[in-house]
């Protein structure tokens, strides 16, 4: 029962799939790893995988889809260098670490705005309202983050932000539901969460942005390079793809991103009933409305009962569950491939826990 | 038998560890994917994948050992922008296809200035010698380009540079003998020829450049953010780690880069011996001093007898034969995993396609 953040778990399904193939993949005698990416049995795999993306999100023609290495801190850099000209501005709201650290680096480009935050006493307990917000409406773009994997929020509405392009990194609840994609500017996501393995990201991005993004910049930084060669413009990271492309055609056959949130809302249901049940034990940090499905944090009494709790959940086999260092507490990262039962095997142990002590 | 240019074929040990660890890796019941990246299972395979780049190459202290996302063609953007400030600038010595773009993207964010070449009737069919070059002595850096995957052409003598640091893209021959790495500023390479899967690159950067590069770069391409995490700034493709840790671990077993330089000697003499055999038929582009151990390139009289030539072999389970597409041809990438009874086994059927025509 892997709990973990991220590198997460993924689908048994896609993991047998690659262990089954991965000596010898379509009676070619070879690994996928040893395939050319210019080769019949890469090139199919690769497309296979970007059509899965683009099927299971509904992801519009007007949007390109590329698959890129760097993950999503890459995309910290590679958002502001294609799309902030000189003299211009872009929006930045801050729910959480990864927030910051995209605002961060924008500032390390070009000028970059606080156009929002939930930040008190150095915490992040909670999504801001879109009435909250201080939108430019002449910024380059806004950019937020849809999960917050540290602080424990999830966006379930995003800002309204008119002419302006929506920049979302989406790394820790992306395909959690269905999205209408045509709202963004940006979509990205490090694959590690729900999607695959670390190394690849996933970077959805409206074509006009690409046609009009700097050109300033070294080819190999640019969305066009990219979106010209189908994401072959450098040799792809070819297991990453190959291991997406088995995750979401399990994810299809399941039924899609309506299977997956009524699933994921039914998991983080069975967790956030079992805090909320023993109010006087377990407590949650978060605003009800801001909860995130993904990551689920809570904490206990005293920081020796928590750490306590996680050393016995361990010996039951359920790993991954330590809050993050910066805020201390349990975090269970249930995403999309996170079952059922081990949700439900956790939310009995809180109950025994606390019967215990 | 696979005779790609890379990605290219791997160890079969290598790949078997990894078939059988893929569901469970040290009974943790989990996949080395599904890891945390900071971890203790993780961690431990990060740093021994380092450590073996360190022990093999017998890399000194005075340079940091990354392993970093994109690839080569992510270092042709990296190295000028770390190294080449305003008002400076570096040399390139072009001998092939990847030396230009690593040019053209150097280009893209400095002064960048030609300092050799061996391009002749647009093809590269030797390495220029030291005595050729025209190096500035206060360049920022020098750049070569140490084997040519295209054009059949390899280093075996590097110019002295002086003061002036030598940065060597190293993407198909790193490892394939013992070398002075103390002679190098930068030495990067793209794993997925000699030492691993796509999706990672080795790096190799004496730290004074690390500590005098420019810090008016997004902190995600600078080496100092890499070398001060331990090339944990970002999550790691863990993944690609991993392979390459079990491919190292696998060189070392052998007996290390000496072993490595006999084998491909041997392996290269097979099929150079085979072209120089049948002189009226097979015939070598490159200068013989100039001969790529990695990649031997040749030619037979027409291109339809090299089509017939390539559709022949693979019949008997030879794959990856084609030439590049930019030159025609056959190729034959023999990298550290190719085996010597492949080589043997080409050479053979060479003799009995001449026959047979």
């Amino acid at each position: 029962m892997n709990f973990n953040a991220g590198p997460a778990t993924l689908p048994l399904a896609a993991l047998e799939r690659a262990q089954k193939e991965l000596l010898d993949i379509e009676g070619s005698g070879m690994s996928i790893i040893e395939h050319s990416h210019r080769g019949k049995v890469y090139d199919a795999i690769h497309n296979e995988a970007l059509a899965l993306i683009r099927e299971l999100m509904a992801v519009p023609d007007t949007h390109e889809v590329l698959l890129l290495q760097g993950g999503a801190s890459h995309q910290f850099a590679m958002v502001p260098m294609n799309l902030l000209g000189e003299g211009a501005s872009a929006d930045y709201v801050l729910t959480g670490t990864w927030a910051k650290k995209a605002f961060a680096e924008a500032k390390t480009i070009g000028t970059a705005r606080l156009a929002g935050s939930s930040e008190k006493d150095g915490k992040f307990p909670r999504i801001p309202k879109p009435s909250e917000l201080e939108l430019d409406p002449n910024a380059a773009y806004a950019h937020i983050t849809s999960n917050n994997t540290i602080a424990g929020t999830q966006y379930f509405e995003f800002p309204d932000t008119g002419k302006v392009p929506l920049i979302a990194d989406m790394s820790s609840d992306i395909m959690w539901r269905p999205i209408d994609v045509s709202r963004f500017g940006i979509i990205y996501a490090g694959a590690q969460k729900n999607i695959g393995p670390s190394g690849v990201a996933v970077v959805i991005v409206r074509k006009d942005l690409i046609a009009n993004a700097r050109t300033d910049i070294p080819s190999i930084l640019r969305y066009s390079t990219h979106a010209k060669a189908n994401s072959m413009s450098n040799t792809p990271p070819t297991f990453s793809v190959y291991l997406i492309r088995n995750v979401l055609a399990h994810v299809k056959a399941l039924g899609g991103l309506e299977v997956m949130e009524k699933h994921n809302r039914e998991k983080a249901a069975v967790l956030y009933a079992a805090i909320d049940g023993l109010p006087d034990f377990y407590s949650c940090p978060v605003e009800r409305e801001s909860r995130s499905l993904m990551n689920v944090v809570f904490n206990l009494p005293t920081p020796e009962l928590e750490a306590e709790f996680i050393k016995k959940a361990a010996e039951k086999g359920m790993v991954g569950l330590k809050g993050h260092r910066s805020v201390g507490g349990v975090r269970a990262s249930i995403y999309n491939a996170a079952e059922t039962s081990w949700v439900q095997a956790l939310a009995q142990f809180m109950g025994e826990f606390h019967k215990a002590v």
